[in-house]
């Protein structure tokens, strides 16, 4: 941590943050500058908050100098890491895996025609929600655990793993009997309790970034769950809220050598929500595995236009099948493969 | 609802719209301008998505005519609503209310040292945290019920009330049975369990904006709260996540005047969390007021240098006395009193 | 400025990077922490972009220590800044100084009821668009010349000041023949020319915040001007891009404490702009000044609903005239007048 | 254009409403809702601003039927755009165009060493700086016509196009006698006076996003250009500004398709701005040709840690050769080729 003192700060006021430093077991380090003193923090400064030294009179503002997350770092784990699924699917390694389905699970039959679609395009993981947390309180709140257990049967019959989001940390003991990946969502990405629960549910976990959350938050969200020894964790980059109302939001594609640089956690992108349309769906898919993201979760639904949700961004199979086709070119053309 | 067909859509695509609206027991009504059609929808359309008409062949956009949320629109409820708490405060209404206390509660010391300032300059409800959710799972993570105890024994000290932040459903009872006002924070905006489980707590409810979230989607999320038979709640303006790092987050300004119109429920305004900074407090603490603002919700800390955590934003006593008195005259200026 | 080497630098990438700084000037600083090296570099930093030393190996990032502007920096000029214009009003100083009058000038009629409107208030300056920079090339793009000579006209039949944008270099002498006050729009804030050929034209300006540009920027923007000699600036929030689209921007408000903290020119809010709506346009205004701004401007129509140009949020003479009563009770509320 | 009235607006608000649309030359169609009455507009709304409307008594708002751009528009121009470069190098249609070369020519050793690489790598168009617009007046602001001499020299020996930027109208016939394509800079997106004189100046012209512009506004921009009679015009996303800091601006991967869907003009991708970053370019561009972009316009500079501006974010001449290999596999991947 590096603290920049005031042009005019007094002589006792740097005497007070030394003093500071001392009592929190830290050493100083101080450096005159030209117009300003700078004071060097030396010891690990990971469980301290810039804002412990921001307050002292005279400090003008606080430098950390190390992320505030050390598990999720590269730095700690320099090994890409990878997740392997009950169904030897991975997610992490060399090849590209999709993962698609309907948006909700509404009925046995829709579930099972779009597990169907899937799987004939080679998809080896079926997404599908259970428990859908909406924004107005009069949408369709999913089917629950009636939900869970129609997923796990209807992937079973076609060898698929399971991911499905838990949206409440009471019910991840019930999530994680059914599914395989536990998905959580963008709106609890700062669930603190949410990311403990899945952290020691012994189950492999994809946290999906909050709409209006930064890099280096997904990472200190990531720390929750790793910090409970679960290591089988991926990120996914969804969009973001910005300016920009022509789409839903604004997938921040730079996020993924962003993310690869900074941790080797797998990495996943999100393009159905991202643009809440399906006509852009498959660039925005093409875009992410070309800038080098480890998966792919993709909404399709037997008949768009009658889902009782997310319909206008769902593909139907037809669409989703030339959309494998593009980006397992796309994976080959980088030198991956696609499963 | 408004469906705005493409410009070269057929015939048959504008007859499966009408027939899809009809099927959902709306009447339709056609108009052809110079070079659309559009398709108004006749009905309560609340509960249905426009992306049950935008997934359907043939049409470019659909704009929605009502808000998706009723009880917390003005239109539902045209007067001002009023939360009266236990200790005869009031939230709404003629006067502005001072809501006041540490970030953290930290030891039962400095917790009746910042009560006895507050309550000094004439504040009428302590504000403190027990349970705190914390980017970093190596930050301090609040006293839990340890904390609601002192703060329920120190606030009636003062004859004061009691506003503390929940964070999980299952915890409502607990914090119900000791604080007055429910705090659910920006990081929980969207989560409807919470959301639902206050609104049926039987206490009243002070609602953050998310920091990447609409004033649409807060009143979204009002109207969950409200949908559980609970009326007593207020909204708080705490800051938006923007491109601007000069400050933590950027105040919402005029997220009041829009709030005043669109709904009746009480605006706080929370200066400290969107500075980050004591020093920028009392200028954004007397903006809120001046633009019609019913509630403010400061950090006061009686040594923030030692505060465990966001000492940066916290006034010390001094500091907020003199802040309480230029928000009164701010007050008076505006026709209102300041409790 | 402040370089941290990333955790795994060698030896050699820290030796070029001490030669570097060598070979630019200045004294370097090494401080070795418990996981990285940082180095110092000591000497003014402002002529030097930080990307200078990012570009190195073994580099991971480079902090300034120093702001990148001087002469807008209240470090260099601790005093608040005033402008004094030819009528006698002030920007700056202890009185608040309200700018007000029509969008675009329209006409003659327009411009003398719309001045005999706000004159009547109490306003000393007239602001009035006469070259106006449109987003579509099918809108009213102003009088120009001829509606300069009417503001000038205008104005002078009532005793007061003149502000008025430019929108070209070229354009710069003959605005300043004819106002008091050169307006540099939001779209314009980084047209550096413009910014020279204002800082050279012996005129006071008014500087706006580009839309999407930080407070730092809006200072650098600023140093343009003050490079060339003129120190009568001001400074103009009139709100930011974000997410929310309630309101056509969002009024950063903590930038006034900001700015004020940063520097000593003096600070103007455009709530006019900001709203995008009139009804909003009062509450917004009364924030501003209490948070300490200097001035407003405010678009006044004599007729609203047949302006040319932003008619939506224009008040009409009896609204403006309610707005400066409630701006005038505020600004004695925190110890100053308003002219 | 749809007029929605308020829940309680009066048959004498609403006469007026029509009134006004008749006065107007539109033709008028009432709909009476559940809850609102909404008036429709028929005619071409185009040159009409919402707020005509929007400022009438008992409007709730109005919404825009057709877009306020209409050359730019896919609608008007259904065939996809090709801009051929005096070289025989072609903007748009069936290949990819790799633009190159450093950010500002510095010296002739420099441009030469550039040219030579990117030509080397089977680059047609060259891209250097002459007049470099700054955001602090202590940067290094371009060798100007000196500059534009030495890259017309340097492209002509390697048989290159030439790109760079304008940044004042009345520099439009200076750069346009030694330059190919007319670069129009982020800042300058809404500088009308430069696209009318880009617009005539009989060069194609290359018109970058501004940071805080939406896509909208960015067709707005290119409307001003191709009213000019001008219609080899290409756009080019560069990043925007957002909440993130990890990048120096969010590359919105989403406006390709969203530009190709609205627009046939071709679509160019920046990555070294976006992305502030030289290991982060590789990824984005790939990603900016996977969504379906026509060009990319790249920073090389033979020795990057020298560069007088943005070294940090140009690629190496090895480094760019590489990325031409990726990106040419990416593009026939998705069935082009790539020049």
């Amino acid at each position: 941590m590096i603290i920049v003192m005031e042009a005019h700060a007094t002589q006792a006021q740097l005497q007070l943050v030394l003093a500071r430093i001392e009592a929190l077991g830290f050493r100083s380090h101080i450096s005159k500058g030209s117009e300003r003193t700078i004071v060097g923090v030396i010891g690990d400064e990971r469980p301290v908050e810039p804002e412990t030294f921001e307050v002292l009179e005279g400090v003008e503002r606080v430098v950390r100098i190390l992320h505030s997350y050390k598990l999720a770092s590269r730095d700690f784990h320099p090994a890409e890491r990878v997740i392997e699924l009950p169904n030897g699917a991975h997610l992490g390694g060399p090849d590209v895996l999709m993962m698609a389905g309907p948006c909700a699970v509404e009925t046995r039959e829709q579930l099972e025609a779009a597990a169907a679609a899937v799987a004939e395009a080679g998809v080896r993981v079926l997404r599908g929600g259970a428990f859908k947390p909406r924004t107005s309180p009069y949408s369709f709140q999913g089917l629950g655990e009636k939900g869970l257990v129609m997923l796990r049967e209807v992937a079973d019959d076609h060898d698929m793993a399971v991911v499905t989001e838990v949206i409440s940390p009471e019910d991840v003991p019930l999530v994680a009997e059914h599914a395989d990946l536990l998905q959580i969502g963008a709106r609890n990405m700062q669930n603190y309790k949410l990311l403990r629960a899945t952290g020691s549910s012994g189950r492999p976990v994809l946290l999906k970034r909050g709409l209006g959350s930064t890099v280096e938050e997904l990472l200190q969200a990531a720390e929750y769950v790793l910090s409970e020894g679960n290591e089988n964790l991926a990120l996914c980059e969804r969009g973001i809220r910005t300016f920009e109302t022509a789409t839903r939001f604004t997938l921040d594609i730079n996020a993924v050598p962003v993310l690869k640089h900074l941790s080797s956690l797998p990495v996943v992108i999100d393009p159905s929500h991202a643009a809440g349309r399906r006509d852009f769906v498959p660039a925005i898919a093409r875009a992410g595995i070309a800038a080098g993201a480890d998966g792919l979760l993709i909404e399709v639904h037997p008949n768009p236009s009658e889902a009782l949700s997310d319909g206008a961004q769902s593909l139907d199979p037809e669409g989703f099948a030339e959309l494998v086709a593009e980006v397992r070119r796309v994976a080959e053309a980088i030198g991956r493969g696609a499963a």
